[in-house]
């Protein structure tokens, strides 16, 4: 294995764009009867998401059945925002797989439709794999994607994938690839972690994977949020970003606390087909009626009792 | 979802070859320096397994680093196989995949390549999933390959996957599909649970994931055993499926402590890994060097450890 782009590759921050900052979608995919993606839907859902005040999308994530759908249907869902006119710098699309080949095919696929910035999960099929076999997995996925322009964000969700990375080997990625390793999402739900992160790796961009901590994570300073909920909160989620860079704390923390009731109602059910509940409901759109399996849908009842729970004014 | 199929495929194994028995090798992948299949040493190493006394041959599972590997790739090795006289009947090879459009893509293509045996893993990456859920992503692959001759093997590996079959589960597979969920593997290492799917599901077909099981499974009325250790020691795993089809019990158990022993001291070592450097060791095939990350290779001196424990006379 060389080591060229690592030599190559300082921090050049200023030849790329912004990094991402602030409230983003872990968005949904909507799905036709026979299952395959509703392109015009998830455009659609994609316009609506960046109007409704969402700083950016990470489509194709675990919120978006990403592992549900070969690589073929990722990239040509992907390809179909991108001509959509769906900015580059808005999408932080997933591009991990366990297979390494996928895992660049993907990633090099996204820097050739403009978007640089990819969510990456760990290899998650063997479990009690080595920091060791994690890095070089990663290692050789910058490699040989091989393009200063990949900004790789990565994605800790140890109880879905069953692998995650440790404090030790976020510290390693970045040494060695300071100008690519650039982020996480971390979605372990352990607010004293995302605390050390953003304390032990001041330039990293930490986004955190519920927005019942997006203001706690900006105050600490945090990159922002990457959450399913933001398919339906993201308009009262971006007034709690603008109103802490307005520092106007009093009033983002009243808003937090509603912003944290939602997430608290809505992930009392399993949260992907709640979320498409939801969506079927706010647009009657036929598309959000259907999920992949091994996921299966709430039953009427449980939408009925979802929407009574919600005040559906302050939804989408 | 139309049930065509499944209305139409009564139990007609008549019409169907015989399904598999006996000593499968769960068969490692070795890869070229670049980490690409090195498709002449896995044909040879194919052939050597099949002339070594094994039934069979279980590409692409979990020690073949099936989810390591794309499925262009996985298909194009197992064509190099079909294509170079390795039987179709003596293959069983993986094609579960997370995305149900990659798992019916794998499927069809290994019947078209006259491959109709596969062993198919659960969906892995969602957690925590329902019964309902794993059981609609069978009834959609079996439903959508839609192919008379289709026999489904379940994969349960619950350790590796995080989604296992529970016994309700596969008796609602077997009584929908009949004569396509014909049969497991079953690497859970509980023994409990092999004489139960041997006792509540009469012809079904139970394969044990390891061979310190092989003469008990076969005893209690199961195929065989589907091993990665079979990869290195599959002249001893046959003597003792032969020596009990001749009912000669006490030459059986002797070899059958025999092997154990060799089971017990490999995998002691990091399976997949051990088993690569054994057969590096064997062969002096370059191929056998290389393992794709998250996997990590064994380093000298574990080679060296792992060997001096191994009577190398009863190996491959």
């Amino acid at each position: 294995m060389g080591h060229g782009i690592r030599e190559n590759m300082g921090r050049r921050g200023s030849e790329k764009t912004a990094e991402p900052k602030g409230v983003f979608a872990a968005t949904l995919t909507p799905l036709d009867e026979d299952l395959s993606i509703d392109r015009w839907v998830f455009v659609d859902h994609c316009r609506r998401l960046l109007d409704a005040g969402c700083h950016g999308l990470s489509v194709f994530g675990t919120t978006g059945e990403a592992n549900s759908l070969s690589v073929d249907e990722r990239l040509a869902a992907l390809e179909a925002l991108v001509e959509e006119g769906v900015p580059g710098e808005s999408l932080l699309p997933g591009t991990g797989s366990c297979a390494l080949t996928e895992a660049i095919r993907l990633s090099r696929a996204a820097l050739e439709m403009g978007v640089a910035d990819v969510l990456v999960l760990p290899p998650f099929y063997y479990k009690g794999v080595s920091d060791e076999g994690i890095f070089r997995f990663f290692a050789e996925l910058i490699e040989r994607v091989g393009d200063e322009r990949l900004r790789v964000y990565l994605y800790h969700i140890p109880h879905m994938a069953g692998v995650g990375f440790s404090l030790p080997l976020i510290g390693r990625l970045i040494e060695a690839y300071p100008s690519v390793v650039v982020g996480t999402k971390d979605s372990a739900g352990d607010w004293e972690r995302i605390k050390t992160l953003c304390r032990e790796f001041p330039g990293f961009s930490v986004f955190v994977g519920t927005e019942r901590y997006l203001l706690s994570t900006l105050r600490h300073g945090g990159a922002g949020c990457i959450s399913a909920t933001v398919n339906v909160t993201s308009r009262l989620a971006r007034q709690i970003y603008d109103l802490h860079l307005a520092e106007r704390g009093e009033e983002a923390d009243a808003l937090q606390d509603r912003l944290t009731g939602l997430r608290e109602t809505i992930e009392a059910f399993p949260l992907i087909p709640a979320l498409k509940g939801l969506m079927l409901e706010l647009t009657k759109e036929e598309a959000w009626r259907n999920i992949r399996p091994p996921l299966v849908g709430l039953d009427e009842e449980q939408v009925r009792d979802l929407l009574a729970r919600l005040p559906d004014s302050e939804l989408l």
